[in-house]
């Protein structure tokens, strides 16, 4: 879980880099600076070793039970003012979105990249 | 931390992806199957999205305090019968190379990227 005081930050951020330990947990807002829920985990390609998703979990604010949203990686952007990663939809976007309960996680093949990508695509 | 049992393997490592919750805590081996740390967290290139350290945890292993070695991503290769990454050096190569304290990590730039792939490339 991430700590999010000012150390912490300086420590985490040097220079272009950022820790996983301060992206897990990291709160996650919607265009309207609402806050919709955080970075559960990542994603990440073993091949290539590029983050591929960041798995948001939104229990408790869009009233649904505990459920993840993979966004892909780069959806989210780090707002410095926020603390926390902004994706540029609203958060209604999210409740037709690709999701599962935890210990269902989806095949992570093309066929799901597709349906994920197409879904926020249509929704920008 | 990582939970390994076959469940959690088959979850997380869907096809080509592996998840950042898996990867944390995962035991690192070296070319002689000797355990030398864990991965405590990994650095990703905030603009490319790409993992560029493993940073390993040797507390214990090596005799010396709580210290943490990066280590370039690509040296790290997952080895599902160890269920953990290997590394193709000796664990004596650690005991020199670049390390940090916890609270004091080092300032992620070119210089320190050259500094850690020089130190490891010699050692090969």
């Amino acid at each position: 879980m991430a700590n999010h005081d000012t150390d912490t930050l300086a420590r985490d951020e040097t220079t272009n880099m950022i820790s996983s330990e301060k992206v897990d947990g990291t709160a996650v807002y919607d265009r309207n600076g609402d806050k919709i829920g955080s970075v559960h985990h990542l994603m990440i390609g073993k091949q290539d070793g590029k983050v591929r998703y960041g798995v948001i979990s939104f229990g408790g604010f869009l009233g649904m039970g505990e459920n993840y949203h993979p966004l892909p990686w780069d959806m989210l952007t780090y707002g410095i003012d926020h603390d926390g990663y902004m994706v540029d939809f609203d958060k209604d976007a999210l409740k037709d979105a690709p999701s599962h309960p935890i210990g269902q996680e989806p095949i992570y093949d093309r066929a799901y990249d597709e349906r994920v990508t197409t879904y926020y695509g249509q929704r920008r």
